[in-house]
């Protein structure tokens, strides 16, 4: 059935209050659609929606929904039915959830969990959601080094119903401390009496659980690796981290430099944040520009205010100027945080790096500020001392741009080196910074050739 | 060896022309810490320190390098040199390293490949680099529906050096079209007698070669997959693929939002990317917005001149009105560009957004507003008509971010849904709106007030 046809089915069945109808119609449709079709109903309906599918297949489903959503659902659920719904799921994303509930019922909850899944959650909640902890999983397959590939074979046959789906086989030595892993497909090639120890490989690259889940992406598209043990200090297994999770982790870490960048602070849905917290989220950064910029407004009121009572076409340019500088500082930075990101740049490269985008800048700034000149000159043909204020047009706009490529450059780097997100104040300082180049700056210039 | 140290010797080893050397101080060292080291290193030098090592560990140092570097090494290497190199690559990334190469010496170069090698590689040569058939290897374990487990095991066995890593055994019919896949760990739990037909389990997701890799990483994110095999349109297997391949998209793509927004067109390298190139690609976006705003300069010379020689002090709020606008223009649309890149809102809710973004919109106008015109009205508490001018200012910050909150939103929704990409156009689109606003939006207001 379609997506439109099932909303429809759906729907019917939510006000006749059919629940087996719901049940049914989503039989056999992938949780991921399912949470889809969620999107086209009432919030008010989506727990009641939710409620007529088995535990796994709502699992599945809520840890699709953006978290907004999930916290709505999850708060017309009694704490008994969230714990059947965790049971289902992987530990780390047990974990994530309960780490989302109130504290009193994430309690709650893992008290009335099953006691073997909650026993794997345990460990997981001391982690920040953002770490090497708060994204592994604790359930694995690992074998001590005194086994044979029967041995682990039959320990696997043991286990298959608690760990679904695994890479590798880690191998530990008597004190629990990782010493080797195994691939499945080298397993099945190796003959039953084999010791493990005779087909194990080193471990290329483990993580300790506190280091940040940007580290852990960096880690995984550098070493190219499909599963990433996880051990504490003392060299022990504590969990593994597998590329899926990391598929989201680097997604989400693109889009917080990018809302940093815009100065929004956090991820927002456009239908689901409440707007309050929209309001709340954006604000600040708009005060902090705004504040600079009435400054400069204080600035040309005090000071330049005869200058542009003489020559009030001086206020035509600005906006020019001021988006010029403004665009290849965004561009500069954007290019930076992106480099930063990605890992082809690094903070000690810092010199090398502001050289080589001042020379773009003044070559960008020229050729913008020659066609500036030329233009404004033309516009203005009828003006008195049209030269004039063609060449203070030309000389603010070069020097704008100088401006912004160089703190385009320096602010996120310098950020990154003092252990700051790069993203997260390279936005207003660059607004601000170039606004004071493309107004006083230039009027500052104009005053002087005038 | 610290990465310093390293560093030291091999440009040592350079200087007396060690070429043992280097390859001794290089051994067990990781491909892409290696990768890392060449980074210090001139560009003349990359070449010399590649031809050191063997060429399994070349293939990977150069898999871990910018694009532009690595077209940089390839011109020092001859077709013979590049053959070894890509032989040692798995199809997609030599067919990758192939599609980099000017066509002639692609050409040579597959022709001076292992026979073998070159098989796997050609059929993904017709695919584009950002297509599921561009990210696929060929390279995969395939059994026929009448095999057992202890056939699979056997031809495991047989294929094992060639394909290294897989985590699915797909199963094919007669006329070779995919009927169901098997998990190693599912293949270890079989008795070998077992047909695989009786353990293999339905393909949940397929794609076809041309899909974008854009919607393979959506997939692999929706359907949580390590593996995803790419089918013809007749349903017959031509490859796989991996999760870390899509680590790289996710990133890429990413990236190539936040480029887009910052109008810079294309990934570019601080360093390593020429700076005319650098030029050329920054340039356009940059004009197409200076002559928008020349245009504005052109009619507040023509239209606003009078109004600006009587009341000179109104050009000091255009800076603070045009950064306010921007702000929350750049806020919404950056909001809309990653909802749409991680896939949590799609078009069709395009009304419900808007009336969203807008009472968010006005709720951030009506506050900048208020605050800008108190403190506009104290900064020239001694001009006459100071009120007139801070209603101005009031009237248009609100008009402002209101405006910008709609582009914000409709410019990126309405180019996806024409197909473009959203992060494409919005940015000079976006300033040049808005700055339409905080200039001659405001002066006419003004003018009307004054």
């Amino acid at each position: 059935m379609s997506r439109p046809d099932l909303t429809q089915r759906v729907s019917e069945d939510l006000i006749n209050g059919n629940i087996e109808g719901i049940k049914e119609a989503l039989t056999n449709v992938h949780p991921s659609e399912i949470a889809s079709i969620l999107q086209n109903f009432d919030p008010d309906d989506h727990a009641k929606i939710l409620e007529a599918l088995d535990n796994e297949t709502a699992s599945e489903v809520i840890l699709e929904l953006d978290p907004e959503q999930r916290e709505d659902i999850l708060e017309d659920f009694d704490a008994d039915k969230i714990a059947d719904i965790a049971d289902e799921m992987d530990s780390d994303d047990a974990a994530d959830l309960l780490g989302e509930l109130p504290e009193q019922t994430a309690k709650t909850v893992l008290d009335k969990m099953d006691p073997e899944e909650a026993k794997d959650v345990k460990p997981l909640l001391k982690y920040p959601e953002d770490t090497a902890g708060g994204i592994m999983q604790t359930e694995l397959v690992k074998v001590s080094q005194n086994s044979t590939v029967q041995d682990t074979i039959n320990w696997i046959r043991l286990i298959a119903d608690e760990v679904e789906d695994f890479l590798m086989i880690f191998v530990t030595d008597e004190d629990d401390k990782l010493v080797g892993e195994i691939s499945l497909s080298k397993l099945i090639l190796a003959s039953p009496s084999t010791q493990v120890t005779g087909i194990m490989e080193p471990v290329e690259v483990t993580v300790t659980p506190y280091v940040d889940q940007e580290e852990v992406a960096k880690i995984f598209q550098k070493y190219d690796v499909l599963s990433l043990p996880v051990i504490d200090g003392t060299g022990s297994l504590l969990g593994r981290i597998t590329a899926d999770d990391v598929l989201d982790v680097i997604s989400e870490e693109a889009s917080e430099d990018m809302l940093q960048m815009a100065g929004v602070g956090d991820s927002l849905h456009p239908l689901f944040t409440p707007t309050v917290s929209r309001i709340k989220l954006r604000t600040p950064w708009l005060l902090l520009t705004l504040i600079g910029e009435l400054f400069i407004a204080f600035i040309i009121v005090t000071a330049f205010q005869p200058t542009l009572e003489k020559v009030a076409i001086l206020a035509a340019f600005m906006p020019a100027i001021m988006a010029t500088g403004g665009n290849v500082g965004l561009q500069t930075t954007t290019i930076i945080i992106r480099s930063l990101g990605m890992g082809t740049i690094n903070v000690k490269q810092i010199f090398k790096i502001i050289v080589s985008e001042l020379r773009v800048g003044l070559a960008l700034g020229l050729i913008c500020g020659s066609i500036a000149a030329l233009i404004g000159a033309l516009i203005s043909y009828n003006q008195p001392e049209v030269f004039k204020l063609s060449l203070a047009v030309f000389i603010a706009m070069v020097s704008a741009t100088l401006a912004t490529s160089f703190i385009g450059v320096a602010a996120p780097l310098t950020l990154q080196k003092l252990n700051f997100d790069p993203a997260a104040a390279s936005g207003p300082f660059l607004t601000m910074f170039n606004d004071i180049f493309g107004s006083v700056f230039y009027l500052l210039i104009a005053m002087l050739i005038f």
